[in-house]
């Protein structure tokens, strides 16, 4: 198989936003869709990360009491503009349906851009009193927001997600929510995805339009950058007084119900790829990888080709039955196994699954079948194994499970690894400047005075935001200090970096 | 607790329409938006049951070799202008966006009423030799299509489906591809829905626009009329010529692909409570049900109430560790089981759950707890079981999985019975007039002589349409005849139905 030109991977350090692109083409996880302007088709490969994204985060929401509904996509207008900082963050990115049936509208709609109106509106139905909260609904859907750049995955007009709403008699279980869903978010990226992340609050200028607080993971990628993955909102009362969502409360005054929004989105998939990916193309971790392992067989001529591929179908079928999931949990992690008998070089087939992520590869020979083992190369080298390993095929069968579940939590180290080598604690604002000035973006921890004249003005100079206020034990939690800009008193560091 | 006034389910013989709206209220599957043009809100009872038609027909869909993905929401106007019949059938339902972020759009967009142009623009840059052949795709997706009339699930402003979508190097796989999916459909509908189908061809006045041939699965409602529950369409090379969507094939000749599509939607849930509903709500078989079995506790005083909840709970748990899948399925179908454990008479609850479907219910009191036993009743009479059943509860425990199946046996045949009630073979231009005069619809097979004129001039006088052409063995077949309109030859009977 020969490699066409345009199926080169540009490597990192050559130029990084040309590699993610190649490393997503290659892996054939989407394409840009260019006649829907911003929009993507999220190819097999890509989507089926997706499916095993949603069905994990799926069974958490379920296991937290919450219930999956459906919403309608669009919205009336004047919907958004009932909450003031809502309609104000949303509108330059909507789409607007003006006509429909073959008539112009009276109102027009807009494609939901998030769903907080909406359901905002259902809430003022359904909620009368306290006995019906608190209310926990998450709903999968695709939503819309025009941009004007965007990227495969991490940026684009239509993408997918899901949006739980809850609402609750008092703030203080509102806030439980909003930090139980970070949480979910958090454990999920780490121990699913092996992407560590800071788990914090956003200052008042990142936070989302129409929220009291938000609550983020944020994560790092190989470029130093931060990646926002998931988002937790405290919406305060604004929402229930927009939309007078009222309920009777056990002493029998009327009051607002309290409201938590939260998200995760497509975007996950570009944080998967940058936090593991190289310059031969895709890493996934076995969690979240649709397929686990090839097998390829290496033969000489028909007769070897006969046995070895017989002996690699039954190898197939005994990994089939092998299960990563927990014996308790709904679904069933079968092993998905590719044996991969195409008429092509084995050199062509390695290549073929490394671009796509492949965990495990496995190579059967007639070499191999005398001595009844098998070859087997993990698609990156960690502590679990370097390079090929020869193993009785019976100890391979016995371990693949636990082999798999460890090279997951080697990436999880790996990627640990490299977030803590790009952070640094900075109180100087020249060293500050110089760490942000190349291409590469860093994970400073710094000290902030906590107003957004200073956080803008910092972004002005040097692009740099901050990315989140650390959570308890998610940053140094080395007390007060100065405010890296201003020296004004600071009452912990901020996480700073560049982000996408 | 009281039943308010409009909490009433009108009985079907008084008037079937409002008796299907109650029914959908009062089970909690859905409401109509309003404030959203024909659209809805599925709620989660509704959602769950979507949930699990989902997961099985995707299961089977992936065993049968489809990969699923995702396209854009939007396709460009000019897109559905390239096939001639499938915009002047599409044109006009559709909704437009003409304005994002803020400006005019060059070309308008339209929310997908269906995927075919945007997926045939994608398969002629992914598809140049017969070695990309077959291509297998699926999406599950919303899509929009503006309705004047609409009702809850049966025919929504936007709805959600899934949308197969394949291309073959010859007219023969196409046509296997058409007929598979067309028997995972109807399997799939008797097997898990309960709800028998008459599987078939459409004609040419009902096909999908766009199609050489659609085939079609048609379920029997209560009232006597049909639902098309899923459809299958041979589409030819017509969005292969639309699309130039052309490939190499063996001998090296460019030829256009052969392509298929196939869909069923939210509707399916229609069908399902047409097919199983009573005068008292929602009846769901089992393998479809959200919530298979509910414990009511029976107590008298708070000894007695503190006793049975603890032997509630522990039945509670035994039961959720039943398993209606079968040991090599995907996902594993545990009870789900609701202990109602509310400060309400039972009389109350045995009424809000019966409404909901739920199959079985199960009385807990001081008496069974002295006996060992539990008290059963399933939410229809059937040969399983007829009232209520005592039974020890290490043989419930035993038997219940066993017990669910049958009850999901019992309502087919129940649907079956129903539906051959309702069929007649007719022969005579009266007795077809008379046979549909009533408000209660027939199946009716009868003899056509294969013209649109003669189809339209008895829609024109009946609102009878032909439902479908039946495949060998879904018919009397019974050999050729005459028209009953025309009295010209007719190869063979052919389903004739008001539908829906």
């Amino acid at each position: 198989m020969a490699t066409p030109a345009d199926a080169r991977i540009t490597p990192r350090a050559e130029d990084y936003p040309q590699w993610y692109q190649d490393v997503v083409r290659e892996a054939d996880l989407a394409e840009p869709a260019k006649v829907v302007k911003g929009c993507m088709v999220i190819k097999p490969h890509g989507y089926a990360i997706w499916e095993k994204i949603q069905r994990e985060l799926d069974s958490q929401f379920r296991a937290t009491g919450h219930r999956n509904a459906y919403f309608p996509l669009l919205v009336p207008q004047s919907f958004l503009q009932k909450e003031a900082e809502h309609v104000e963050g949303f509108a330059p990115e909507l789409a607007v349906v003006t006509h429909a049936g073959g008539q112009p509208l009276e109102e027009p709609y807009v494609i939901r851009p998030t769903s907080e109106t909406i359901i905002g509106h259902f809430f003022s139905k359904w909620i009368s009193s306290y006995r019906d909260l608190p209310l926990l609904l998450n709903q999968w859907a695709n939503v819309m927001r025009w941009e004007l750049r965007t990227r495969l995955f991490l940026r684009t007009t239509e993408f997918l997600w899901q949006e739980g709403h809850t609402a609750h008699a008092t703030h203080d279980e509102a806030m439980e929510e909003v930090l139980r869903i970070l949480h979910v978010y958090g454990d999920f990226a780490e121990s699913f995805m092996a992407m560590p992340v800071v788990r914090g609050r956003k200052t008042a200028l990142e936070k989302f339009a129409g929220a009291l607080e938000s609550y983020c993971i944020e994560a790092h990628m190989q470029d130093g950058k931060a990646l926002q993955a998931g988002t937790s909102h405290d919406l305060g009362q604004n929402f229930g007084k927009a939309f007078d969502v009222r309920f009777q409360n056990e002493a029998g005054d009327l009051d607002y119900v309290w409201q938590t929004s939260w998200g995760v989105s497509t975007r996950l998939i570009g944080g998967l790829v940058m936090t593991h990916a190289d310059d031969d193309g895709l890493v996934l971790p076995p969690r979240l990888a649709p397929i686990h392992c090839v097998i390829v067989p290496i033969y000489r001529n028909d007769e070897q080709k006969a046995q070895v591929l017989e002996a690699a179908e039954r190898l197939r079928k005994a990994l089939c039955d092998v299960d990563l999931s927990s014996p308790d949990a709904r679904y069933r992690d079968f092993l998905e196994v590719v044996l991969d008998d195409r008429d092509l070089r084995p050199g062509a087939k390695f290549y073929h699954w490394e671009r796509r992520g492949v965990p495990l590869r496995i190579e059967l020979g007639p070499k191999d079948l005398a001595k009844g083992q098998v070859c087997t190369k993990f698609r990156v080298d960690t502590p679990v194994q370097s390079g090929k390993a020869f193993v009785p095929t019976d100890e391979f069968l016995a371990t693949v499970r636990d082999k798999l579940l460890a090279f997951q939590d080697a990436l999880l180290e790996r990627a640990r690894a490299a977030q803590a080598a790009d952070t640094v604690v900075l109180d100087d604002w020249d060293d500050f400047v110089a760490s942000f000035s190349g291409e590469k973006s860093v994970f400073a921890w710094c000290h902030w005075d906590g107003t957004s004249e200073t956080e803008a003005a910092i972004k002005e100079a040097t692009k740099v935001t901050i990315r989140c206020i650390p959570l308890p034990g998610q940053g140094p939690d080395d007390g007060p200090g100065r405010c890296i800009r201003t020296g004004r008193p600071s009452a912990g560091r901020v996480l700073m970096a560049k982000a996408y």
